[in-house]
């Protein structure tokens, strides 16, 4: 690195993220990022990764993000390019999963001229930012990069967003050089807890649920957090659901059989409506996905909710507490046992039977679309060790774009797609990426030719599914071939019909290394 | 249509869309959108087209409201599923083409408790957005659906966005019936105009160029305008241009031959600097597409400027009153000639050419990516009459969806999609839809495995392509096979990599009905 080039505003943020542990850089860069693309050139600490669309560098980002606890940075091209990566960022937003996105801009002094890119960043970031900030000078550039990722940690993780524009990436830096700043996440005060108070309301619950939420090591669904839990339902005497959508959840050998609470909201509230105490670790107070006649959204009044601690919270260690001063026995083997499967064709319940049986242990499963992803849940409580990525926020098109992050996270896990044909075509740009980088990645695309999720929705409370609405949720004229779709990627493919073949098939992509597709014919 | 479904919000609301002249939906719905597609069962008027994405649906509608003066609605869910259309809004917004989007949004009684799709769908339309609204009851529906329309007719063309909550889709209306308003655009008071004016600083100036800008019948580069202005320039002595992204151009035979405004800051400047007046006719002040060092923003000072008409004016009049007023002679013939051909390796030039050769009278041209958009435009004068629709806000990923939109809109004309790889990624989803409804396009990829764009702008002033450059602007590692891609998508797709094979297979496109895709091996 010549000092010609350290001294330039965009070595200088480079310089400043890399100094605050940012690594990775998802990038699909345009003309105003061009001086961010020379300066990756001569900056060896980080790693840049392509993506043909963005919303695979904000999903992949936010699959990193929730692995490893700490920020990637995307790089985006100014609102447009931005605003093909918003999807993905809501979904980082309701993961509480830290990120920096740089987006580039025009120069600063051609913004009044309103060339055909010029657009209203900031109106279009806000939404899924906690943090946006607009680089205003070239020395501005490391100090604002240092503050970016300090920002995407704070509030247990969100997203930064730093707008630069192209002349303060070109110029050269007259201010102070960069400090170093240490990466911990910023610190906030947590919630209060009283322990002996927590413990006497449970005592004298009569029907106590535990709702765990997802997030790191130390959130409801670590593998703290879950044991202790089961400590306290065996003690009592009550049940435990992980929240419908967790953003990462430890599952698997070891630990307790707890279920995710149910999508529609009869059978949450069936799970929930017998409770006189809901234990919130980690999660949010339960409430109805979409608002349905008839059903209040909260699925839970406040005066039966008990805040244990907040997202991003130690979880783990406080319901430690409670299980030591309540006395909970230790831990019991969980009683779950794999699922049994016959051959045949392919349904939902055999593909998450065949999946539990086979997984690889420490493999990350990011799953998306409710065909599999339920039955996987359900049937995963015996499989070996694994961490279960499921989409927060509802944008689809996340199941691929986190899988890529998960597995530049973790290049030594194996990592599974469980994904459904409706929701991933939204990012299938994808696989190109994955095969680029080969990636240790197993996609299992469940087709069924339909957008299922809206017929059920559509049919509910036993309605019709009319001429043009059952075509207007279709894909089935023509049918997608996904292992030519594949393979036009670069990604090995191939079609299933069986529970025997699947078996097969996924046999094979465990014992090698590199991304396949596997079509699973419903 | 029963009594009772007339009565819902949704079923008004298409009603009076269909009253106020939209006919045609592309839609991407999800669970807040499912009362607007229980009402499309019911209402004839509207036709719905679905796209796999989001960016699909709102390029389409760009395309069709090019083509027709007319809005399409979209139809989307919530913020994330509008944020992945924002990209082809904001080509539309620079393109001036009237759409009205439709976003479900949760139940207005559900907003409150910040479920997991719940975001900030104002701040995300704004950008995009010349007019947003929300619903705020069931009775609000027809009306806001009329003047949504209005709107989208209005400063010559923009995006409308109405927002409508699940509960006020489903709820009967109680208010009056929807009162038919005439489709007529709402019309605004039009620019000064002082013929005489004109004429005596035209006949005065030395050295003329007129700059035509795009649109409809009569924007300055329909029809009549560009023959008034080739009267023009033989009478003046001046030379005109079109601007360098026109969002619809007439070309070809019994045209003159105005070539596009040269997109780089130099030639742009070689071909403004000379002239002592610059005649905008529907054409904004041309301004650098991007800031460059050493080069004003603005390409030509205002005291130069004569603003004949602003853009969604009637150029064309204006002109023809010039033309007739200076005594301008009638047209002569344009001597264009189509340029030759040799069979061999395809290079841009080649491809351009036999393209011009080829290309049946009335066809529409989607052309996005420089490889060969330049040279098509230049190649094309003496082509049979023709349409070119141009990326007018430089968000990437609208080639594809316009030719779609064009398509739906102009079902008895050849489309075109003349597409660069590295672009045609961020909407690849449109194939399907193009299958789904055997649409008439031939898509054209100029495959040269790189975003060519990026590398001409890293080359600049003779620059080297550093080694993580060169790999973060490849798409080479693997080669996108674009045949297989399409038959994925049950598109026909064939691979040519010379000029003789490339006119034989689009003679047989031209010949037949239905979507095509051709690989050019560049």
């Amino acid at each position: 690195m010549t000092d010609t080039h350290q001294a330039r505003g965009a070595d200088a943020l480079l310089a400043s993220l890399v100094d605050n542990g940012v690594c990775v850089c998802f990038a699909n860069p345009g003309t105003t990022e061009l001086d961010l693309v020379r300066a990756l050139e001569r900056q060896d600490g980080m790693r840049g990764f392509i993506g043909l669309q963005e919303n695979v560098c904000t999903g992949a980002a936010d699959g990193y993000g929730r692995m490893t606890g700490k920020p990637a940075c995307t790089l985006l091209h100014l609102g447009p390019g931005f605003a093909n990566g918003i999807a993905n960022l809501h979904n980082a937003r309701r993961a509480r999963t830290p990120i920096v996105n740089l987006v580039g801009d025009h120069t600063s002094w051609h913004l009044p001229f309103d060339a055909p890119l010029t657009s209203d960043i900031e109106s279009l970031a806000t939404p899924v930012s906690g943090w946006v900030h607009r680089i205003t000078s070239v020395a501005d550039a490391a100090p604002a990069a240092r503050a970016a990722v300090r920002a995407s940690l704070a509030r247990g993780g969100q997203g930064a967003t730093l707008i630069v524009p192209a002349d303060f990436q070109y110029g050269l830096s007259t201010g102070a050089p960069t400090t170093r700043v240490a990466s911990a996440p910023a610190r906030q005060a947590g919630s209060a807890f009283d322990l002996a108070a927590c413990a006497r309301r449970l005592e004298a619950a009569g029907n106590i649920v535990f709702l765990l939420g997802g997030g790191g090591d130390a959130s409801g669904l670590g593998v703290r957090a879950q044991q202790a839990t089961a400590r306290l339902c065996a003690a009592l005497g009550a049940r435990a659901y992980a929240e419908t959508f967790p953003s990462r959840a430890e599952r698997g050998q070891g630990l307790p059989d707890f279920d995710r609470l149910p999508y529609f909201p009869e059978p949450a509230r069936a799970a929930l409506d017998p409770a006189d105490v809901v234990v919130l670790a980690g999660a949010l107070p339960p409430v109805t996905y979409f608002g349905y006649e008839g059903h209040a959204s909260a699925l839970v009044e406040a005066d039966r909710l008990l805040a244990l601690s907040a997202p991003g919270e130690d979880a783990a260690s406080r319901l430690e507490q409670l299980a030591d001063h309540l006395q909970a026995p230790a831990l019991a083997a969980s009683g779950a046992t794999l699922p049994a499967w016959d051959d045949g064709a392919l349904t939902p319940p055999g593909i998450a039977a065949v999946l539990a049986h086979e997984l690889p242990a420490q493999a990350i499963v990011s799953v998306e679309g409710g065909t599999c992803g339920y039955p996987f849940y359900a049937a995963s409580a015996a499989a070996r060790p694994h961490t279960t990525l499921t989409n927060t926020g509802g944008a689809i098109g996340q199941g691929l774009p986190v899988a890529m992050g998960a597995a530049v996270a973790c290049p030594d896990r194996k990592v599974v797609a469980l994904v459904s044909d409706g929701s991933t075509q939204y990012t299938i740009q994808t696989l190109w990426s994955m095969a680029h980088e080969a990636l240790d990645i197993v996609v299992l695309v469940a087709a069924n030719h339909q957008y299922a999720i809206l017929r059920n929705e559509l049919r509910r409370g036993n309605a019709t599914l009319g001429e043009k609405a059952a075509a207007m949720t279709s894909l089935d004229k023509p049918r997608i071939d996904w292992v030519t779709l594949a393979q036009a990627y670069g990604v090995p493919g191939s079609r299933v019909g069986t529970t025997r073949e699947l078996q097969s098939r996924l046999q094979q992509a465990f014992a090698q290394r590199g991304p396949r597709l596997i079509e699973m014919a419903l």
